[in-house]
């Protein structure tokens, strides 16, 4: 598949929103073709599991809420993170599989190599070629969520503990394509760095910055 | 865990609802304590995931049809099944693992242990102690619920060739607790049949009608 697929991940308020948007900028001023996403949502029916798996009136189990992002996923893959690829854009999502590893399974508490398998059927084996990992404590996330004044929905209102066990799960990740960036450097900054990454993802020479 | 847990299983207008209606009403007379769920649904997250999974306006994948049911059986044993068998109740369920198995690993094409590995993510290992199984050509369920007259949902909505497949993997079902009835069958006597398996399993017998 052609294209480019690179996500942000990380723990509420890291900024992956943000980030996000600056690369989408960057991108398409450098002549690119961007389709930006985020997690759960994008398609009708992702939008109406999100609507289900975010709404702090219901009280999911666990292994139902995995399914809900999960069905979401299959959805957004499906219908447009494929065809996007495979139309040579890249292709920018806002949280991804990595998500599901930090709070379903080390938030959570499912076992790891069954959340993966389900993980597979929902995304057909796509994988990333970049992964932003946003790392913040979750401390910082909260207070700037605090700041925005936006009402939180059924994750971000989870334990105290959960938040922790997200935030240390982000900072443990690795693996082909993950990139570590701090979340509470000044969003400039970020954005620079991430995108030093991505143009020489872009480029083909990872580690030197030729493209543009 | 005390109770009892039997399913009704078979493809659409094998007559599941009556018999599971017939059944209970048997068990109530017997003096049992009963508690009769459909799948998906039977707490307020599974209908809601049933509204979504049944919506004739959205068109999943194959994958997510599958999360979207697991959730609602997730939310279905951990609030409902599982409360009722631990409180000795019989708990009589209008479909569960095996229509997984028949509809979505016979009928769609999902990779069989992939799927049972994430049902039992959703059920935490709950089988059923007896599985009623109506056999039935597909050709006869559709007649019978083309003369009922109800609007089909987006499951019933699915080509021939699936709702073929899924009367052959009901068919072929087998295992523990798993017995076979003809769903052409006059009801009364499918009922009779059913209720003598019932009735033997409670008494502790199989094979027997000692109980009553």
């Amino acid at each position: 598949m052609a294209g480019l697929f690179i996500v942000v991940e990380g723990p509420e308020g890291a900024g992956k929103t943000t980030l996000v948007r600056g690369l989408a900028e960057r991108l398409r001023a450098a002549g690119r073709d961007v389709l930006d996403v985020r997690e759960p949502g994008g398609t009708p029916g992702s939008e109406a599991a999100r609507n289900l798996v975010l709404d702090r009136t219901l009280s999911w189990s666990a292994p139902a809420e995995l399914f809900l992002y999960l069905a979401a996923r299959a959805e957004l893959v499906r219908d447009v993170i494929r065809p996007g690829l495979e139309a040579d854009r890249v292709v920018l999502s806002d949280r991804y599989d990595l998500s599901t590893e930090a709070y379903q399974v080390a938030g959570r508490g499912l076992p790891a190599e069954a959340v993966r398998e389900a993980n597979r059927l929902a995304t057909g084996g796509l994988r990333p070629d970049v992964t932003l990992v946003l790392d913040l404590p979750p401390e910082v996330g909260r207070e700037r969520q605090a700041v925005q004044g936006k009402s939180p929905d059924r994750m971000e209102l989870a334990d105290v503990g959960l938040h922790r066990r997200v935030a240390e799960a982000f900072r443990a990740a690795d693996g082909p394509g993950v990139v570590h960036l701090d979340g509470a450097a000044p969003p400039g900054d970020v954005e620079r760095r991430a995108w030093e990454i991505v143009r020489s993802r872009l480029d083909g020479t990872p580690g030197e910055e030729r493209w543009l």
